[in-house]
């Protein structure tokens, strides 16, 4: 069974069948329900770390434990015995390795689709998304992530779109859509001196009656009397590592906790519930850049809205709490050897990502510049040779070819994080997605449902 | 807790405290047991596929998938939620990623030591080995293995080492011990002509009342009155895949479906239970060789011998079955693109392992004879470049760098499958080891017992 046959009415109601999608779970009554208390969950919190490896997982834990002496949120909830627990197979309709937007559509969709397509099928089947179905039975529903908003992942639970990449239609339809509460980067899918139709999308928003925030204070300034448009960044917002070492960015940019909170307290008065996504878009990328600091504190970014959820959920009683990722990338992981420790805890000194470190290094600069850049950003000293490999990919103003997808400017991503993999131990098996089965978490009522092994679209109860 | 206080007086009981090793679930009567009915385990069968990623976990099971309409045991286990999960913590005392003898010695001393040692602390610890624990307990005790049975993991459960290398003196630790059955492979731990010190370890397993058996009929054919010293091979034995396709080695070498089978009839009517480990060893070095066709079909051979002990634990009703790895090993991953689905079912063309097929290849032969002996081999057709560069490896006498654990004779493991990721999509990260928490479930009396976390030498209970 699918969500669709489930909410084939618009309403949500208990099945009597032994297959169950995400959202099915709160419908469902469990006889025996081990950690809700037999409970209906009235809201669902859907956590998202995208692109997330199971070594991600694991070094974010790992970094967390050495430099703080505490892990991760979510293995302390593993270690304190509070979550079910699934691995995920989350194929697509057309591939064992799924984009972000088909997985978000087997979630959101109930139905395989295609990679790239948004809830719709190969031969242009829709399946209704399962926001405007919650919306219309009455309850509270939004999106926050790191990413345009008009990104594959939160698109995958609010539209039907034959094509990921159009986000500047995407971003009209969240206008008609009407959705509660709407956040993360985007602008120029928004602003009129950025569109292609030069519609001032803004203008728009706040006509049919949301609120607007372009700043972290304005977003902490919305009230909850009207819906919230909160877009914080041209495309995706700044890497964490880079926003929490720069004062500006600090201020200007909420982290994706501030969003998750501010979500959280504009919906959970609201009598017949809320449901949303948050999503930690960028781990996913920071995968296919092969950059590690921008990999492991962005999981942490995450880590920090796993706490908001569950501080919620915990004190609310009715809400249902799923934590996981769309699909690996890059299968990143700590390599066995002698200084394998030091050379992990190196990453400790890194002061920025390698994106903010690369686009600083420019055509004609010197070798003892760019040694320096690299000494600056990750407090290791690199060789002659190593550097003046750096230095080729910008000779010719960055023509040479290099991988990543979102690596527009052609960066050299890959030879650098092979450069790094010397001193810090961790290694890469590409720069895009993998077909492993990734990790689910649920917490609330309903979780006890959750067998141990699922697929992105349906998962099987007792 | 470690298991040692669990055991200090040498015997098996119940204890008060919060903290269990994987062995103390034996005495552990739960107070809601929802898989073991409430009993105690009188056997253990702890298997482990040596060096598992989950990206090993999870290619053979899709390779299972798309080859034949079905998944693997273990993944059957988890979606027929027959069993409790866990990730573990594999690190040892010296460093976040484990060797198999220290990662072994965590579970079978109880204690962390560093890489390389089995069961013998930094200052000269001596941690008891498990098995001899149990053994003096009253009980049966074994392992099974498809690498030396002097290798690191079986014997982490059964003796103290400084050095995991001296496998001749493990060898006659073993005579010592008088375990009731040891399988796996050695010769050249055992033979006479073999041994540095021209013992002839066979002559003294059998004066002191062993059947040996060094064929598959042999072990097959030996009787329950007199313990077992099986050893199948030179060092490790074949590659599932290549013992399969040679009529001669299917006959002669038994599959570790089949040890394991042998082993459970020989222990299964004593009075006071037994405890064994199943080791699938070449996963490991299939990883470490980055050789899919090894990695998926060992990992097969791996998920029959699972059918075997939760076959027998299922009809037994008192048996605790554990499935794990010991840590991961180049977290291979099938990687994104077009022709995923295509290239990663091309492996099921691979009659043989890369081990095979690279050995087949000499010193000045032909471009064209190399590129047949792949095409033979691996069902593709590689172009000439590749072919050449393949050879220019063995140019010199196989002199040219390469990596990998096993790799003795220095072959282009590394070089040959970025050439087969062409045309396969499988991505490794590395020749060795990672630190990623590895995948651990557990079946039978005690199961329920096991929090979603664990480290290698503890498990939290409820």
């Amino acid at each position: 069974m699918n969500r669709r046959l489930f909410f084939k009415n618009g309403s949500v109601a208990a099945v009597g069948t032994a297959l169950l999608s995400p959202f099915d779970l709160l419908a469902k009554t469990p006889n025996v329900d081990l950690s809700g208390k037999g409970k209906k969950a009235k809201n669902i919190i859907f956590l998202v770390s995208d692109g997330m490896s199971t070594g991600t997982l694991n070094m974010a834990d790992l970094y967390l434990n050495r430099k703080f002496g505490t892990g991760s949120q979510w293995m302390q909830l593993y270690k304190d015995n509070r979550v079910s627990r699934a691995l995920m197979d989350t194929a697509s309709a057309s591939s064992i390795v799924t984009d972000s937007s088909a997985g978000s559509s087997s979630w959101g969709g109930g139905v395989r689709v295609p990679n790239g397509s948004l809830n719709v099928g190969a031969n242009g089947e829709q399946y209704l998304p399962i926001l405007q179905k919650f919306k219309k039975s009455g309850k509270m529903v939004g999106c926050v992530t790191t990413v345009p908003i008009t990104h594959a992942t939160p698109a995958g639970f609010c539209v039907n779109s034959k094509s990921r990449n159009s986000q500047e239609d995407i971003a009209e339809q969240y206008l008609g859509l009407r959705f509660d509460v709407m956040m993360g980067g985007g602008d120029k899918y928004f602003a009129a001196n950025k569109r292609k139709d030069k519609k001032d999308l803004y203008a728009d928003f706040r006509s049919q009656g949301f609120q607007v925030a372009q700043t972290r204070a304005q977003m902490l300034a919305t009230h909850n009397d009207k819906p919230i448009l909160g877009v914080f960044g041209d495309d995706a917002l700044p890497y964490y590592i880079d926003r929490n070492n720069d004062v500006n960015l600090k201020s200007s940019v909420p982290s994706l906790a501030e969003m998750a909170q501010k979500a959280i307290d504009h919906m959970k008065d609201h009598p017949k519930g809320f449901v949303m996504q948050i999503e930690s878009g960028k781990v996913d990328w920071a995968a296919h850049a092969n950059d590690i600091a921008g990999l492991i504190h962005d999981q942490i970014e995450f880590d920090e809205a796993i706490k908001v959820a569950i501080d919620f959920a915990e004190k609310d009683q009715n809400t249902l709490v799923i934590i996981t990722t769309d699909h690996g990338n890059a299968n990143p992981g700590v390599i066995y050897g002698k200084d394998a420790n030091k050379n992990f805890d190196s990453i400790q000194h890194y002061t920025q990502t390698n994106e903010v470190l690369l686009n600083s290094i420019h055509p004609g600069d010197s070798v003892a510049r760019v040694k320096e850049l690299i000494a600056d950003g990750n407090g290791t000293t690199i060789s002659d040779d190593d550097a003046k490999t750096v230095l080729s990919y910008y000779e010719g103003g960055l023509q040479k070819e290099e991988g990543g997808l979102y690596n527009y400017k052609k960066l050299p991503f890959k030879a650098f994080s092979e450069m790094q993999k010397k001193t810090n131990s961790v290694g890469w098996i590409s720069m895009d997605h993998s077909a492993d089965y990734v990790e689910l978490a649920a917490f609330g009522p309903g979780s006890a449902l959750l067998k141990p092994f699922v697929k992105n679209t349906d998962w099987t109860i007792q």
